[in-house]
């Protein structure tokens, strides 16, 4: 099989993607032949106004049917494979918009949000993001874990500080992610993570998915598709070829504005971090662009088998797993 | 003076009072004495429902203008005690009504609220209550004490876990408060504090209000209003006799619902503790009592001057300096 036939014929993953929702980009998931995708719906928002980013986000996925369609198990990723459509799956950087309601795990699920990250950069009712001390998973931050684990909403870790993502990994009965991350053996920064910190998710069933996001590679904006490459690389190499994928961190169509509520506390608070400029790295600028990746890690040596793990049956095993579906 | 003209040319403050708020208890307030009064209008709730809580309040004060007024500065204190009326002054348990916004906090000034336990019982996004373990004042707790210092509302530590609070004390640059705590020394227990923390908070200019709550005393149930006297007397020789006042806890008029909401963190989800029967120690077991522990108080030796200072104006001195008015 050539690179690009093979790219055509895999379950193609993203394990995360904040991009800015329209139609532009749905074209672009389907040029790089995307099967299903971890999409952003809430950050920083409250629980209502995450309803509504969900009330829109379906409306633009009705309205662009023939392009994409929504995605609450892993026989939809199949389906929508089978249809030449990318699966849309709803998902949260923050545990804020369940508020103070445990009963709002169960409302999100039914409203199609398959996956949660437990804190964005800082404290929360549940437990403390990657930016600022970490006292670890709260009383009720454990209730929450219990529910998501009841009614199969994955934790991601991402954003979470060292302490409570060990604590959410240990008290989660289901396995959990780090959605995209890079590993800090090859560049130091509060985002990435260390070697102990991925064998350990690893260890407890857990499951990786490697970004490329400028600011946490070592090269920064002058990384290559290769780079991208390298890391996923480290990275499968201590938590095996099972337990890995992609979560590119796409933020494509977002302007400044968009940074600026990410990287404030709250999205108006104090600023957090700067990330400067952001350029993805060359060969994988742009969702349209994710056949290079399939191509690159053939190129690297990596058997077809591996490619096709890495690049996303890996994903629908773990989702599979949380989702019972 | 006789120990009831005392208490009647007196300046009488209860620091905490979370009573059922309606017209038998402002009746019992003014047989009682009582010059004016923490009213916890905040404990669970977020924003809108505790505007609701405080309009329903303004409403019932206006109803019983002739017993109560609003309280807002140190001269409507004065004011209430010429007019031989009980202010009330809307006090939090929680800033979890701030929920995620500063402005939040000047917002609430404006409606009267004066002071603001920093959490309760358990984590929010300001830092964590004595209920469970606690990892500190949050980078957004610093924005919210310094909020707190500029808009003149007291910062309250009385359910907050002993790290949060030790870092508000620092934090603040207004004097700071346990408006309802009993010492450790006379009972082991999470809501009580150590010598230390007393001397602490006294050492930065804070200010301790004793309490009575029967589940924190040595003697429970069984207690006297000589036992809190006897807690008065052993918190006031760590603190000195400028940094000490009243903060009853006056739970008159609520059933057991109302502690069932109390006791679960969010009020519904895990319990926390368990009360069991609440009774007020004997002698002061309700707020028309109040004149009893004057008199008890100078039963026991002190001095008139040093009783006016407890009963409550050591209180309007303190609020004067974090309000500024």
């Amino acid at each position: 099989m050539s690179p690009a036939e093979l790219h055509a014929d895999s379950i193609v993953i993203d394990g995360l993607i904040i991009a800015k929702w329209n139609r532009e980009l749905f074209e672009d998931m389907r040029k790089g032949g995307l099967t299903a995708a971890n999409c952003t719906v809430s950050v920083w928002e409250g629980f209502q106004a995450t309803v509504n980013n969900i009330a829109a986000s379906q409306k633009l996925i009705r309205e662009n049917s023939d392009l994409v369609m929504p995605v609450r198990t892993t026989a939809d990723i199949r389906k929508a494979k089978e249809q030449g459509k990318t699966g849309i799956l709803f998902g949260f950087q923050n545990a804020h918009a369940f508020e103070d309601q445990i009963g709002y795990v169960e409302v999100f699920k039914q409203l199609g949000v398959g996956i949660v990250q437990m804190c964005y950069n800082t404290q929360n009712l549940v437990g403390t993001g990657c930016y600022e001390r970490d006292g670890g998973l709260s009383g009720f931050g454990r209730e929450i874990v219990a529910e998501m684990n009841r009614v199969g909403v994955m934790c991601d870790l991402s954003h979470v500080g060292s302490k409570t993502s060990e604590e959410v990994i240990l008290e989660s009965k289901k396995p959990v992610c780090y959605s995209h991350c890079l590993p800090s053996g090859l560049k130091e920064h509060p985002r990435n993570k260390s070697d102990e910190e991925l064998k350990f998710i690893a260890d407890h069933g857990g499951f990786v998915g490697v970004t490329m996001f400028a600011p946490f590679l070592a090269k920064g904006i002058d990384s290559t598709i290769d780079d991208y490459a390298e890391a996923i690389e480290y990275t499968m190499n201590i938590v095996g070829e099972d337990a890995i994928g992609i979560g590119t961190d796409f933020t494509q169509g977002h302007g400044q504005d968009f940074f600026e509520y990410l990287t404030h506390d709250k999205g108006y608070a104090r600023r957090l971090t700067n990330f400067g400029k952001i350029i993805n790295p060359l060969g994988i600028r742009t969702v349209g662009e994710f056949p290079n990746l399939t191509e690159t890690l053939l190129k690297r040596g990596h058997s077809e088998r591996v490619v096709r793990k890495i690049m996303g049956e890996n994903w629908v095993n773990v989702l599979k797993d949380v989702w019972g579906e």
